[in-house]
């Protein structure tokens, strides 16, 4: 199986993964996830981030049988049980092409908006092992134990730790592809880095001399080979910190998001106080109103579904609902005010306290209902973790005649970011309201 | 106004041109284009294919803001009466924005589907001209003329017959844009051109020796810098020739468009059987009687709607929609035979009708009605049409010291294609025929 | 041993071909390769064109590798006495890497300004089976036998002939290199095919219904895969044809060339003459000689060696000489008038003849002497030439359940381009003389 | 002039700058840089990065063009004394691309061989100064005074300081495309930022309530635009830090540069011995006796003159030069041995020392002379240096509605890298004595 992709150019399956994947593909759930969009709210600033989901798993699955090729040929270092087997390489391709199955609409977005929803992993493993679910079966066909291997797998069980890190753990397959996709499609090119260079520089390192190595002292990690693999390495992890500074946690997108959040609320209030709404999705019902949800149901969700009830939303009677709808399908986004750092943080929530309680007051008196309108938003991310405490996540620098170091203290610039926190606190409101909230809250924000 | 794109990559409006695109990019009828894919089906083989008409429209009004920047500086050329005045510039890149807003759910595909169908541009040409539209009173607010003169250059009716050839012809910024944009969102890479370059050597050219110059002896018309300007109209051509070979007319794309037929042949025979289909889109049901549609009801069609209806579809109770809906959301894809050409045009026609009679027999044995099942599908296309008695269609190539020449007599590759068609005859029908139609048409396909 | 190439990003060399490149990269043969700019006089025109014959050595070599990667594949597919063997390929990638060793100073420019020069294959094929030479023992420390096959596959002659054509044939690795390199380098990017699907494409394809299979009934031949190979190898001819319209035969390049030819023109006479020159390198005075060159004169000449010379002679005392040199160094080009193609060859003879003594005439009356000063120059080619009698040189084309077709016979844009060919009649005469020159030959050159 | 160009694609000059770089180009000393190589030995570690300093040259003249394109865009918010008038503007281009016409050969590697050498930035002061020079008659047919203005720009001293650091500063034209030119030929592709996005974000920025703004209280500085420009700034500098890693500061480079070192070690030996060589080139001579050197003798060297000699000394009588020039030319390079960084500064200087003289003994038990053949090689760098105090070389970042603030203190990424220095000591010797020098410093080496 040939495919042509705009991040990778061609993608080839071959042997065995193409079998493997050729049905995974066709299954209902794959074929799913193109109705979803892989950065949900993000097109509406950057007009070109239209991918689905869809395109992401494919590509997830071909770096990853990238990345075995590659690993596989540090067999001749490795003791034979420290090997991955070809049973191993086909897991792990198809949980690389699974891993995101149990998205909902809007990707990460629609668990965010609920509370105590169920996380999307969650739908992928029980898709995975539903004899219903297509995937399933499909996985079956192949091999009656994979279904339960995959999912393990995901989950980070293995008897091989580098491989179900490789799966999902800080340098993955997923995060190296959807990296260079979201990057690609935004236009915004920043989370561009080189994954040629960077697949080549890994390896498998066995840790003979590590005390855990209790079972036959027995024990393999992720390494990147010495100078060669640190340039694309931090690369990568400079590209992560830009795409989230830039794309991931840009302003007008959480803004976006506040706007489907306060759908979903006023959603719930509307249920729970019995009044009827057509169309109203089963699952997002039953959501709403904390009950359980049948997987069926959930997988029926997509983004079409979404947004024609969003359609039709506007259309109802409900002026709350009808309101955020239009503003939602109209690009009519609230505007946000981003809250300066401080060092004391009893301080820093405190202002963020008052900040938030002003707007709230602003709001009411233009008769706009906070608990709908205004969001205080917390984005926060660490560019760079590292605990060399936990050896299975930290990843090691190989370099000849030398011991291995983590790679925190091989970069130098990765040794200046490692486990530092870039914090961003955001007041989100309506736009009509700028200037009245601006001057409301002009006195608690010192320069 | 800044944006993002994948193609272009900064795409910046300034000035008027930003006044312009703020308030239509904010219009009901260009947002509606975020749910309008491109390609149609094409993203089923094609996975990166998933960019919207929107980012299509943004495109072609930054290619129309380049092109006049570089035509703009041919004025010293040219007598004053066949300058472009800043309303005239206002009015292309609005036009250049607007060209597609009349688009129906999966693009192209949409108005094939139907017989008598109302086409795309006029769509465009009632948005534009309905006081009832956004886009109507976004133009009206910035001038009130504006809305009348924007469709009569779409239209291709201006004093300054090479400004509406720029909007739609031969050399057009639509095909620019799209021809980058496809190329690059399918990972197909062959629509690839130099558009720098080729805007770099596009000019008005001032045709005073000629007769038809009978308004005071002024005309103009596009012409292409000499040896410069030959390497990117060359690849322009060629790569929209690529474009149509490769992606255009790929074969599982057509074969996917005729599963659309397929439903829409049967939601016909349903509607006019006067049996009840929920959902039913009013504007749907109108086109399959023959009715008039409403503005308002056409434009409430998006692809979300479209394929909210298909998913419900498949779970309706008629056999035949139900069967032809669930093969298109899980990717059953009808099989394609092509049909070897004939020198001789009778024998060809005999030849395609024999086959397909056979097919349809087959189809028949099998329990398939082969109205909704067989196809018999033309694909058609002149890589490079150039009909020089038409002065204004034609590209004309600039030489110092030499008089003007059609681009087709002063390249050498074009001069080869110049006006040969390219002519692909396929049968398309269910899979699971693929054996014993091939048995039945086997003894009329000599070799 | 790994690469980075702006060309081809990484390029590894693994196993045995690491072990031969190694060796072969270290040779002075090799290493003077530096020294010797791939496209001779282009960078007075394309400033980026400055790479050297050595990036181009290894960029050859390495396509080599990923070519032998492609066509092992096919091995299921042939008879075993039509497969490589490890040896063929080892001799291949040999014989890639030394391709263009014999190359002198300006590559291509410096076999042409001398008549009955050596071609610079010959040196190549001399180098190697010199025993004093690096390459040759390079080569037989890895096998005695290497230097001959080395050579014999160079020159064509091998059992497999689809492996001696794709080191020199219509698509071979020398052709796939040089086209993406020149065209990455000049930054005219007219140059640019996909080479990874062209290689993908490629295949060995039995001949067994072929009547010259005499021997056994064994032969095959390099094919290329069905629809997806035809847009690489159509963008492949398409590509060259643009290189050689727009760089390789560019119109300042070829009068810079014509300068060179002065300037060796100049240099004959005056050895001729047994007048002495400082620097006069050996082998450039044996060569204006018509005398035997030494092996090791010659390939003591590079670029260093040419350029300090004609540092050195625009200070000799030869007026000639030193102007014609201080014109090269100082980019004093010569200009050019293109001659219109004329249906009749021999009317189109006798215009180049008039208009060559015409400017002959002009530059004697100005002091010039023609000779050295006056150029009638042709540049020439077939884009894509096929001749379908000759199998080995025929690109075929597979598809299923269809016959082999030649490429000619599938592609429509080249079956429009086959056997054309392309003449560029050019006068080349001083850039002062330009007024005087247009003047005399007006009257010949009806429009 | 529309020329093409690896990196930037198109690069046109137009108007005022058409004419002076028109001009420059054709003088003798911009032609010379197409005999001097960007990057000295880098293209014997990197094969494809063998351009020119004239390509640079037309390249930094560009990006020079496009950034007052950009700056002039700021007019509107300067007072007119802080505004650049046409003349700066043709001064900033001809200084962009005279800057480094006085680089020697093998770039600043020349320079650095030879003890209280003139330094290439006096060599191209002198050239613009000399009546004698090309480009001085350039400069001063556009304008009289314009070559004692292009030197005083060059040198910083100018009443727009922005002007004068945007030649050369932190964030530099010569900067600005030597990352992108050597990052693109070295195939490294780690220099690679946004050009575009970087120079749109870039302004001019008053700052009228510092203190110094003595004169009619008017100052302005460059800024960049808020959130916009920081990633592109990021990039930049980032890509300057890996450049410095991985392609100035390689080992390999630094191995082959201290060949150089040592040939001209030898060559000084030689002249103050009084022993003749030929050739000599005067320029060298002088050099190596520390006397005067000539301007024309200086220009008369170039990579090709410098390779010349190279060839004829690995034939000379003396064994050490013919030695050390082999090597060279065969690119025998020296090994190298990191020293590990150590906390204490006295520490690290006597462990250096003291690997240093035991590489030394081994050395000359083994015949090679030290001063020859052993070398600590120390690289320092410090990736992003900003000293706030220091108004003119600090960029400040512009926010609406927020006072200018130091680059350092707003971007996160910066802030940790903020004046840190990265240092490298190596060891550097024939790569004969590998295990004879690591035995000899193993002991000192703890790791």
């Amino acid at each position: 199986m040939i495919l042509r992709d705009p991040v990778h150019g061609l993608v080839a399956f071959e042997g065995d993964y193409e079998a493997v994947l050729t049905r995974l593909l066709a299954t209902a759930e794959l074929q799913r996830l193109r109705s979803i969009r892989q950065l949900g709210m993000a097109s509406l600033v950057f007009p070109g981030a239209e991918h689905s989901r869809f395109a992401h798993a494919i590509g997830t699955a071909y770096v990853m049988t990238r990345l075995l090729a590659r690993l596989l040929e540090c067999d001749d270092e490795l003791t034979p049980s420290l090997r991955m087997t070809p049973q191993d390489c086909r897991d792990a391709v198809a949980a690389a092409c699974l891993h995101d199955v149990g998205h909902g609409p809007l990707s990460h977005l629609f668990e965010d908006v609920l509370h105590h929803s169920t996380p999307h992993e969650e739908w992928t493993y029980r898709a995975i092992l539903d004899p219903d679910a297509d995937v399933h079966r499909a996985l079956g066909l192949i091999d009656p134990g994979m279904p339960e291997r995959v999912v393990n797998l995901l989950q980070g069980n293995h008897r091989l730790t580098y491989l179900a890190r490789s799966i999902s753990g800080t340098l993955d397959v997923d995060r190296c592809d959807y990296l260079l996709r979201d990057s690609h499609m935004t236009g915004a090119r920043y989370g561009v880095y080189d994954l040629d260079w960077l697949i080549r520089s890994l390896k498998v390192v066995p840790m003979e001399q590590r005390a855990q190595q209790t079972q036959q002292g027995q024990h393999a990690v992720l390494g990147i080979e010495g100078r060669k693999g640190l340039p694309p390495i931090e690369g990568f992890f400079l590209s992560r910190h830009f795409m989230y500074e830039q794309v991931y946690q840009h302003k007008a997108i959480r803004a976006a998001e506040c706007l489907v959040r306060g759908i979903f609320a006023r959603l719930q209030e509307l249920v729970q106080d019995g009044i009827a709404l057509d169309p109203m999705p089963t699952s997002i019902r039953a959501m709403v109103l904390g009950e359980p949800v049948q997987r069926s149901d959930y997988f029926a969700l997509d983004d079409h579904r979404f947004w024609s009830c969003v359609y039709e939303w506007e259309r109802s009677g409900d002026a709350e609902l009808s309101s955020l709808c239009g503003r939602l399908r109209g690009r009519v986004l609230p505007k946000t005010l981003p809250l300066p750092a401080q060092d004391d943080v009893t301080d820093h929530r405190l202002l963020c306290e008052r900040v938030y309680e002003r707007a709230c007051d602003v709001a009411a008196r233009n008769g706009f209902r906070p608990a709908l309108h205004v969001w205080l938003d917390v984005a926060s991310d660490i560019p760079f973790h590292e605990d060399k405490s936990s050896v299975d996540d930290t990843l090691w620098v190989v370099r000849k005649h030398r011991p291995l170091q983590p790679l925190g203290e091989v970069s130098f610039v990765l040794s200046q970011l490692r486990n530092k926190r870039v914090l961003t606190h955001r007041l989100i409101f309506p736009a009509e309201l700028r200037e009245q909230v601006l001057d409301a809250v002009d006195s608690l924000l010192v320069h």
